[in-house]
């Protein structure tokens, strides 16, 4: 699973139905920032903490441990969020900084050219000189947290109504921001945790000058591939080390993680500290049953028709197996994390702690004075009101794909948004399109990845019989498309007049800007002018009848849910700062018991039992070196810690506070999670700091690198 | 998944319950002997196919080979029948038979003794006088088969009724194997094939003079234990060698397996040649209905119920943790066998094959003429009788376990079974009570197995209460161990007052012979003869309303499938010799792919990342050894060849009938074949012959008989 937030720009461009289909009507991120409470956090090891509400009492009275201030602060202070979308850490005193390999991937492309491709090689400088300048990355720390709910809050005092109130609100946030701003320099932001339970303004130290020391290779840190992904025993050298400078220096970082090399062992009690996306745990009781009975198996029912194409489409010969197999691969995976997902949906012990978790908080509403209750009672039949029109939208996403599906239509849509940018002075275009930024926008725009006009074809001819069987020929997107022709017909017409395909041509566009691109006769650009309109309206009355008024109705339960729990709980994961605790653990797994840890054998065995092929091929250099390995080097191991997106690159830390893991994924188990947390099976899944020094020292040749993290 | 058909007498008194359950009046072994149709032959691989009838247009079709009749004579000339209830196959030209550990391992436990236990050190004869020969163990050759169906049938003609029919088939059966016994001095049996579809001579050579050569630890040969027992991927080294004698020599079987050491490749064809005890694939749809909605949900509480008891049990203290964690181990283990079957029938694919394969049937005679219709059309209709009264007998099997899940009431059955024939002369007695038998029966009756009197209590109350629950306190069986007591009370008496723990008493029964027995006033015996007569009424009552009627309408299904079908079908398995062909290849597992094969590497990998601990715990003369070893060798693979309990032990043959591995598992996705075929995840698993030969020569020391297996 990428852990990431975050998706590089081609594949937020190809794939971007995949990737906020799930963040849509039904569980907005922006309305997911609600606060959960565990009845259960005692028995379970829930929670991604606050820094300033860690679990103090469940910590002392399961493990008999209480972290002081001073290890919290170290922890703290050595976590780094990596703005696109991950997390890491200080693991030297000289500005070494520590993240997965999936979360570095996108700068790891940046930095490749023709001649020097780093995901297939690795790269590792051995002095400063070779240490690489990323180009767009910010990095930030975590230096304070200070309550300012009261002075939020008072701001909205007297307002005349609601909207006023936010008014009010949101003009002191930004208040409160420019003001720390400009006092300390740090980049400030106020906190909307617990759904306005309360607002905390987080100041981070903000770093820029971030220079790649050390990557593997994609095939060793991804080990595995799309088929291994998410899940367990695994076998993943999935790191990066990047080194921070400021003022043309390596930074001297406040403080640093120290390397533990022995790692845990079983039981231990461990920590994640890291920057968690989003999770959708206030979901109400109606929206996990409308979940399992009508989203997901509509989802499902998707994926299973696009994957039904491909799998026509790629059975026709050798080549047609060839261009459609990334693709399907992808929407495997896509399938595979919604199947698990799923899965946790018809889990009756799941839906169990769902529905008893409401019914308390319900319960404890019911108790409170007719006022109070007031305020909240309604927000369930809110909820409910908002899924009765939502079963009526269950197939909106097949119209959005019939756009964002296909590689060319996504690539018009770019053009047309880059030409109304460039149609506007530097100073009022958004972020991305400014004339400094063009250099990364070719990235998405003019990615040299093939585009298989047969394949469009084919999924757009597909994908238009079954937006007739489920929607109707009628429907506006899809009457929009087909303008009275077969589906085969309209797809022929569509994609075989398109030259979006071919990068000159899409060259030609970039350097002819907004120009070029308006005067486009293409029938692809031709097709999404003409289609626009209809997907937009109808995701404006999603917007409008579903998302907006159930963010409402979400806000007033998590209100709710503060009002009767207080602190006893943690938000919702809002990529702010987290602490998570958990015990290193195996699991009951196909029949038979996963293991806490893997090892060296393994990762070799798993190489030589797929023949060494495919995505189970090991770079030779591991294959060269293999006498000179400790074959029982642990290589990845999982804990019970509580975490989701986001995390990916998140130091696990022990009692000690010394650094004994890198989280780089979660298992199938786990996926449900989303919604509930759940101990049994679900584990996180972390590199062993073992595996990493002994691939440094003995495959890598990278001694100095290792000495340097060691301390020595 | 222990494969073979039988269990240690030791074990079969302890579990008897949960071996028979499953073949309980829910279905028989003797009653399951039908045939079954695929119409998915030709694209699944099944079936367990008679050697007369080998499916030659689909290998054809398929595959592209033809087995000529020497490659048949070759491989059936070869394989080898464990009576006692496994397969093996010839693989040197002195004599060698190789079977599974698991298989031998009642022969390896026979041939122990205080001082060489060779379970636990394994063995290895490097010359002729070291061999050790078996107590009691013998094996058939298939020599051949003859058609002798007209013969049988003939001397049923002109009875007055399906009794008198029977009674002269029966009678003339008897003269053909007498008659072909007395020609041919083989051991000759007629075979009921089809159900009465046809009847066969199976002549076999037979061998009683059964030698050890070769056995590693069990620790290796059953590496995983209990938790990777029935899954995959798979590190085991379940192999045991014998050397077959005649006249004190050494025999030169007529044929033997060419070893071949390299194995198969991913993808292709191969042959298993063994003994599959029994299969359920002729139950009618309804039954498949009943068994996923009473029976299994009434078996698997019922496990849950023992496990709960013994989890409270161990839960007191170290010490009853250990006395209870084997037999904890042991019912998970069946229950996972349970869980795995209950899946399949819960799968909505399945149950689409099974009902459409009966539909087709009950199609087919419904086409036929009116006559012949009338001989089949209400056996599905007395199939839902006997289901009608199954389900008031669910909970049976709670009355059986209250006298069978106690060791000491097992223990006075038995005794009390051997007083009984004790008190006949030797020539009267039953088989295994013969005064020359009696060493045996010691295994069973003086078994030094600790037996823990806490335990027993606490297994007894606990069992005792849900009885009264699910049967209530005036059931005959439970009103006659409770005689007016509590549960507590009662199972206090009955435990407290009991020294059938004690071996010295039992070893004075045994001594003391009818007389002792028939004497002894201890508290279980009186128990068991107490109940027994309600436990008798009740078995009693379940045979003549369900079982009996049931197995009359199970076989005129199976005439009608005949009778339809003819010979595209295979015969439902009896425990005679069949041959299965299919691919080896991987599968979808987890969320990933499992692999066609392991390696040595993964072998080491499981030990280690358990900390080489427990079941995971390898020889240490592995460790000693491990740099000799070529770690890529393969340990294990896996093929879609349709097995079942009793294969254990066969040979894995390639397309030039060569050996090229040892069957001794199949995953938890094959469990559900008991019912119906299916080939996505269903994997037969196999010891790689490369793993023999490298463990041999570089962890035992036994290259003389590694260069023997290679016919060097």
């Amino acid at each position: 699973m990428n852990l990431q937030n975050r998706f590089t720009a081609a594949f937020a461009l190809l794939f971007c139905f995949l990737l906020t289909s799930a963040a849509s009507a039904n569980h907005p991120p922006v309305a997911a920032k609600a606060p959960y409470v565990s009845p259960f956090a005692a028995k379970a090891d829930e929670g991604m903490w606050t820094y300033d509400n860690v679990p103090l009492k469940i910590l002392k009275e399961k493990f008999g441990f209480t972290p002081t201030q001073e290890w919290l602060d170290n922890v703290r202070l050595s976590s780094v969020r990596f703005n696109d979308g991950g997390s890491g850490s200080f693991v030297s005193a000289t500005g070494l900084v520590m993240t997965n390999h999936h979360v570095a991937s996108g700068q790891l492309a940046k930095l490749s050219t023709k001649e020097r491709d780093l995901l297939a090689t690795g790269y590792y400088a051995d002095k400063p000189e070779k240490e690489l300048k990323c180009a767009d990355l910010e990095l930030n720390v975590l230096m304070s947290m200070e309550n300012v709910t009261d002075r939020v809050s008072a701001a909205a005092k007297g307002a005349a109504n609601a909207q006023e109130a936010l008014r009010a609100r949101n003009a002191e946030i930004e208040k409160i921001q420019k003001e720390s701003t400009d006092k300390t320099g740090l980049r400030s932001d106020v906190v909307d945790l617990y759904r306005g339970g309360e607002y905390w303004l987080y100041r981070y130290k903000k770093y820029t000058d971030v220079r790649l020391v050390f990557a593997p290779e994609k095939q060793i840190a991804y080990f595995g591939g799309d088929p291994d992904n998410f899940t367990y025993p695994r076998f993943d050298l999935d790191c990066t080390f990047f080194r921070v400078y400021d003022g043309g220096k390596p930074v001297k970082p406040e403080r640093f993680l120290k390397w533990n090399n022995a790692g845990p062992q079983e039981n231990d009690l461990v920590f994640v500290s890291g920057h968690p996306g989003s999770t959708n745990r206030l979901n109400t009781f109606a929206q996990f049953e409308f979940n399992r009975d009508y989203f997901y198996p509509a989802r499902l029912k998707r994926f299973g028709k696009i994957l039904e194409i491909l799998r026509e489409f790629g059975s026709k010969n050798d080549e047609s197996k060839r261009r459609s197999q990334d693709l399907y691969f992808s929407i495997s995976n896509a399938e595979k994390a919604s199947k698990g997902e799923f899965e946790g949906l018809n889990s009756k012990s799941i839906a169990e702690q769902c529905r008893r978790n409401e019914e308390a908080l319900r319960n404890a509403v019911a108790a409170m004075q007719s006022e109070a209750q007031a305020q909240y009672a309604d927000a369930w039949g809110m909820v409910e009101n908002t899924i009765a029109k939502e079963k009526t939208m269950l197939n909106n996403p097949i119209a959005s794909s019939l756009v964002n599906l296909i590689g060319q239509a996504t690539y018009a849509q770019g053009f047309m948004r880059f030409a109304a940018e460039m149609a506007k002075p530097d100073s009022l275009r958004n972020d991305g399109y400014h004339e400094n930024q063009l250099n990364e926008l070719k990235f998405t725009l003019l990615s040299p990845a093939p585009v298989y006009p047969d394949l469009e074809e084919a999924l757009m001819t597909g994908m238009l019989k079954f937006a007739v069987q489920e929607l109707g020929s009628t429907h506006a997107v899809v009457s929009a498309i087909l303008c009275g022709r077969t589906p085969e017909l309209a797809a022929k017409d569509i994609i075989g007049n398109s030259k979006l395909y071919d990068l000159d041509y899409r060259t030609k566009l970039f350097e002819g800007r907004d120009k070029a691109v308006n005067a486009a006769s293409d029938s692809v650009f031709a097709l999404v002018r003409r289609v626009m309109p209809a997907l937009r309206a109808m995701n404006g009355q999603a917007a409008q009848e579903v998302s907006a008024p159930r963010a409402e109705a979400l806000r007033k339960i998590a209100q709710a849910r503060f009002a009767v729990y207080g602190k006893n709980q943690y938000p919702d994961a809002t990529f702010t700062l987290r602490l998570s605790y958990g015990q290193v653990k195996g699991y009951a797994m196909n029949g038979t018991l996963a293991p806490w840890k893997t090892t060296l054998y393994g990762l070799f065995d798993r190489a030589a039992s797929f023949d060494n092929k495919g995505d189970f091929m090991l770079p030779k250099r591991f294959w060269d070196r293999k006498d000179k390995l400790t074959m029982t080097t642990p290589v990845n191991y999982v804990t019970t810690c509580d975490i989701i997106g986001g995390n990916s690159g998140s130091p696990v830390v022990n009692t000690k506070g010394e650094l004994v893991g890198l989280i780089f994924d979660g298992n199938i188990e786990s996926l449900p999670n989303r919604f509930v947390y759940n101990s049994d099976a679900a584990r996180s899944v972390i590199v062993h700091p073992a595996f990493m020094m002994e691939a440094m020292r003995k495959v890598y040749d990278a001694e100095k690198l290792a000495k340097e993290i060691e301390g020595k």
